[in-house]
């Protein structure tokens, strides 16, 4: 099979290796000259996955046209609010039968729309042709090809089966899964929870509240969720606590960062400066509670992070209010 | 209310306090007569728990019959294989109206009865007046006050609730459940997949392996749980999920560790001396999976674990089966 990525961070070099391991013949794009090079004749990405050698399989090109030439499987995965841009001019680019997995996570400012939206809107394919994929799935673990699985989400399982069948190795394992609501929705609130596991291990507390922090949370989630039509199943899944659980227990995520500086008291201007800019959940807290609250469903978590985000509440306060609840039957 | 605790060990002591900061007035019963007098006159288990003050609620008695006289809940936190020996000649100390619960965790060798039935059988009681306790509650934490909740099941309502009310405090928060067998069975298989995540971290594996085995390892006991006849929400919840997550990311586990020796390369008898006895997951194993066989459930972890431990399986090909059925759709 032909594969082309669109974005050469990160992530979309690791999902190449990941194409080409599965017996893909990839091509990266990349708007970095420097990067397109490197991965194209020496088969590095130096800036993104330093000491990662890519296997012979992918190349890299800085003319998107030419990459997406004969592609079966297009996977995306440039910065979510960059995505339109990138993707309108492309829309006559792509084959009649290609498919297009998005691999980005978040909401589009603005508009509100999860990326499979923005993704089908701006290449102007219907949702039978396009996928996410979305799991456990920490890019430098992948690249060192460490075992992880992962889901990939479509309207049609057909399409969902051609990019799990694109991207299966040894090491890499894809489920599918019809639920694209509530994979893209657990991929954006996770950020929020990973907030309140940084602020709680921030002010000293261990695994008992880390795992109590992310359970609740992946409740309040999941209500959100079925308020939104995704499927239940899909959140004790591999793109809900799975996604959750890595990104909460790895030092390397921003978020969790972040939360850890806000636990031991730094402001939020400082911590957004320690960690190098400003974490996705930070952003996303608001518009999260705000849909919540707007189809009057309860998110205790959520709603104490933004208090003591955006609403100076002592962070000393949050452990009372993470578990403040009237007693009750455990579940939903 | 008063409250008695049989069980003078880690959890039994940190489950005294719990009660005795949520209100009660508390007498734990141990047979270890320093322990119980150091309980009683200096509030403190330096063997079990040293570092923490005991709350003024709780005091200590060697006479079980004494320290269970007036108690409106009696906690259960002895030895799994030691609990029927126990309870048995204190059946007729217990009072009309008296809940029991059970903080063991595991199944009775040679009968194979969950713990609350140990419990309900050796005391005479109804199920209805038994209940049991099981979530992320690694109880040197809890003693330190760090914010946990919990799970208190029972078949009556009523039960349940009073467990609740005993021990709900500003730190610690049960959610009552009705779903004995499902929280029973989480807190024994949970061992097993806590040696499988050891096990990869031993072989230099990160976060996405961990998630990928806590989250399928989660799906497998649900399908053995669903074919016992548990609710499948509580694997997602606090007990299920909760606990195999406190569980394997805490380095004091013992499955967890010997786990971690295994996948570094040590032969099994030298990891149980290693780790200073043989870890609850290591016996219980076998045991589950030839449950599962014979109910014809697939556990392809559990499955992986036996071949390693039991089987001389290469540590090495561990990964490969882990990930081992074929590509299919997500879920139980």
């Amino acid at each position: 099979m032909r594969a082309a990525v669109l974005g050469s961070g990160s992530w979309g070099t690791t999902f190449a290796a990941v194409l080409a391991d599965a017996g893909c013949t990839v091509t990266v794009w990349g708007r970095d000259a420097a990067t397109v090079r490197e991965i194209a004749t020496e088969s590095r990405n130096s800036r993104y996955l330093p000491g990662v050698e890519l296997p012979a399989g992918v190349t890299a090109s800085d003319d998107a046209r030419a990459a997406l030439r004969g592609a079966d499987v297009v996977a995306v995965a440039v910065p979510s609010q960059r995505a339109r841009d990138v993707l309108v001019p492309l829309a006559d680019a792509i084959g009649p039968q290609t498919v297009v997995v998005s691999l980005m996570k978040g909401v589009e400012l603005g508009t509100d729309r999860r990326m499979s939206e923005v993704v089908a809107e701006s290449l102007g394919l219907p949702a039978a042709r396009v996928a996410v994929l979305s799991g456990p799935n920490l890019a430098r673990e992948i690249a060192l090809r460490q075992p992880t699985a992962t889901v990939v989400a479509s309207a049609s399982d057909a399409t969902a089966r051609i990019v799990a069948r694109a991207c299966a190795s040894s090491y890499f394992r894809p489920y599918t899964n019809r639920d694209v609501v509530g994979v893209e929705l657990c991929g954006a609130v996770k950020n929020v929870i990973a907030l309140a596991v940084g602020i709680s291990q921030g002010r000293g507390m261990g695994y008992n509240t880390m795992a109590t922090v992310i359970t609740r949370g992946l409740v309040e989630i999941t209500r959100l969720g079925l308020a939104l039509g995704a499927d239940a199943d899909t959140f004790p899944g591999l793109a809900g606590m799975g996604d959750l659980m890595a990104t909460c227990a790895s030092p390397d995520s921003r978020n969790h960062t972040l939360g850890v500086h806000i636990g031991r008291g730094m402001t939020l201007d400082d911590a957004i400066v320690a960690t190098g800019g400003t974490a996705e959940g930070v952003k996303s807290s608001r518009s999260v509670l705000e849909l919540a609250t707007s189809l009057g469903v309860e998110m205790p978590i959520t709603s104490a992070v933004v208090q003591v985000l955006h609403e100076d509440l002592p962070v000393d306060r949050l452990a009372g209010l993470l578990l403040a609840r009237p007693h009750k039957a455990e579940g939903v």
